[in-house]
């Protein structure tokens, strides 16, 4: 393993006796830093003259090591193979069968030292041989990066190929398949993989990080166990998303795929279901708990339905929003849209200022075939078209309440619905028929803030 | 009190000994309705044949009493006080004074039999009739209906006057002011009170009603109840929405008008804290907790600053959102833009399709004086501007990060504050600096999806 850094500091390091992994304290005028030396991997760019020290907060910091700089070997050292460097990944033949599917995000990512930011740079094997743990859960049959990019700049194109994808892994003959992925959007993607694959009775567990890999507080060990556990041999045929429960490394949630969101900028446990149970919380030491109904694994064969509509749109309501932006989206051509009412699923409708009433823009959209489905921005509960005047008048102008689904999910199905060949009619149909677990029954009293 | 049935019902009723209030049975074929005889007030219009039950459950229902039913009188009877019909309202001069401001909302609303759906019918004096409690924990000096809308019919207009009339009120000597509102936009209200009100230090209190009167489930008494004993003696001086703290009748809790948010389409503890602890926790039978840090009550003179640029708009990203919607608005003289970005505030930036980046529409905006200010949509957490390449991007193009603030609270910021004769760098500057509470400086664990 080299150290490739300036003559000077590698001179340094060597009379210190030191190599990668060792305990390191280096200090300046006013300042020193003690942890674990870790080999720089950005040969090509960035200072040669800075060495990289993982601290004892898990932060790694880069430290240049200038003329007044001293550089101490101190006892003690680290395994390296958790930092993304070669480990042996030895497969058992006897493990359940998964593949792999990368598509970017923080769980393929660790800091870039030369931006500071963080940037997507491992591979899908760097991943794997950071978690060794793996190999004794499943076998995994391939591994590829399908693309790499943060998931807020993922398209509904990249959903219609990912689940393509998914279906012929399955079909190959795969247990289950795991999809790295950045968290950013994932609970969009988990829904469009929920509608896009049918006939579906094999795991599709879709993971992330919240934390990078070079962190202290990472959680891409864990939820990439868990994950594993799931699509190895969990017992159900959904597509879901395996992430911390809670803050700590206890467990992890699955939560299906049309019921999950996004709930936090940063915490492990951000990802949290809405309007529904975890179909599972699975622990790193193998045991899973389901807690929710759900499909069972079976051996069915799955096929895609990767198709969506790109006219389709997401529209807030608020005090003051004008209906011009439903104008404009109508006049664009936009065949779908989806409002994010206030409360039950209201717009303005009666202001006293008439202009600002969003009811004939809907009723134009509606007499050109515009499909408009209605959500809530609380996103906890049910809307409902027939407790107030309001959400009446809105339902009557054409508009479908789209049940307890969140507004995020009403999109990927709207888009999807009208990606089909179906007449409006069908689709505002389809919107309120429960397809992939989006629509429950019943909102029940403990699944509120879970 | 009149029961304005038809003649041929009025006899029935009469022979059957019955008056308002009384426990009643009828049966007609196949059905049978059972619980208590109260007033129908539509005289107007609706079937004079149907008698208003109100049922075991809590629940009214018109029952139409035409040839093949019979009445029967049980034992049994309410009072009638607890559905708006007049009771006695005795002031007790040593009580706090405050003032009632009435605005609609399911709090003032019963369902109108007519149509089914609930209707704004009550006037304040109705209200405070339904909950006589009230005269025993203040002193009412003053009760009007400023208007009277469904709180998604409001606009910022009617945030300027709200602030103003409350102002008016607490300089004329209120202890606190009540507003009552519906609860769809209630927490947009709260913002834009808690920035149009300067210099504060009065409790102004927010409260309706997430069920209507005449529910079994009625929450108005209780939450009445409450926010009166925080506007009367609450050690407090900032607006603020006083809502069920859980689904039981068991306390209330007063969160800060920049923190709250409405969570749930129906349940009566709906809203709740985002990024922040309660500042207090209120229980009916007078004890109140302070959880949080607040500014206290005090004496100050409070003023107005009810301004309000409506040129300003929320846009929600998320996978497939084009940068054309930004255009329009850019396009159309928006002076402001909330976005509400996935994560930590993140948009497309480096999409594969280019087209589809929102750099450049922001960075066009920019230029043109256009402030961009990123929210998260995951709405629990702090944005980042530092930590992904997408969010250096953006805030290099000049898109201004909200911390923690909530997309809702940013929006009633960002227009008041353009409403101001700030220049450009000073609405950015004011944008990221605490003026009523909406910046944490961080954000607990403990506030999380409480």
């Amino acid at each position: 393993m080299s150290l490739p850094y300036s003559k000077r500091v590698n001179e340094l390091l060597e009379a210190a006796g030191l190599k990668p992994g060792d305990r390191v304290l280096v200090e300046k005028p006013g300042a020193s830093y003690e942890g674990y030396l870790i080999p720089r991997e950005e040969v090509e760019r960035g200072d040669p003259d800075c060495v990289v020290i993982k601290l004892d907060s898990g932060y790694n910091v880069g430290v240049r090591v200038d003329g007044g700089a001293t550089v101490k070997k101190l006892p003690g050292s680290i395994r390296l193979e958790k930092f993304g460097h070669p480990a042996p990944f030895v497969q058992n033949p006897e493990l359940p069968p998964v593949s792999i599917i990368s598509t970017g995000g923080t769980i393929s990512s660790r800091i870039d030292y030369y931006t500071g930011a963080v940037a997507t740079l491992f591979s899908t094997e760097e991943v794997l041989q950071g978690v060794p743990e793996l190999a004794e859960i499943v076998r995994v049959r391939s591994a590829e990066r399908l693309f790499n990019l943060y998931s807020e700049d993922l398209s509904p194109k990249n959903w219609c190929s990912r689940s393509e994808k998914v279906v012929a892994k399955i079909v190959e003959g795969d247990s289950g398949v795991l999809v790295l992925h950045g968290t950013d959007t994932m609970h969009y993607t988990a829904a469009a993989l929920s509608f896009m694959i049918r006939n579906l009775s094999s795991p599709v567990v879709l993971v992330g990080a919240q934390r990078s890999t070079d962190r202290g507080s990472r959680d891409t060990d864990m939820n990439l166990v868990c994950a594993s556990i799931l699509a190895g041999r969990g017992d159900v045929g959904e597509v879901g998303i395996c992430m911390h429960g809670e803050m700590d490394d206890s467990y992890c949630l699955f939560i299906r795929g049309t019921k999950a969101r996004k709930m936090h900028t940063s915490r492990r446990d951000a990802f949290r279901p809405v309007n529904d149970l975890p179909i599972a919380k699975v622990w790193p030491d193998g045991r899973v708990e389901y807690v929710n109904v759900s499909v069972r694994r079976g051996a069915s064969k799955p096929f895609p339905e990767a198709v969506f509509e790109e006219k389709v749109a997401i529209v807030k309501s608020y005090p003051g929003a004008p209906p011009t932006l439903l104008e404009a989206l109508i006049d664009s051509g936009y065949r779908g849209i989806v409002i994010e009412g206030t409360g039950l699923g209201h717009v303005p409708t009666e202001p006293e200022d008439k202009k600002m009433s969003w009811l004939p823009a809907v009723r134009r959209g509606v007499e050109m075939g515009v499909v408009f489905a209605v959500s809530s921005q609380c996103l906890y509960g049910r809307t409902s078209s027939q407790v107030y005047r309001n959400a009446i008048l809105l339902s009557k102008a054409g508009a479908v309440y789209l049940e307890d689904m969140l507004p995020e999910v009403g999109y990927v199905k709207l888009g999807w619905l009208l990606g089909h060949d179906y007449d409006v009619e069908t689709v505002k149909r389809l919107l309120v028929t429960n397809i992939a677990g989006e629509i429950g029954s019943r909102v029940r009293a403990d699944t509120y803030l879970i």
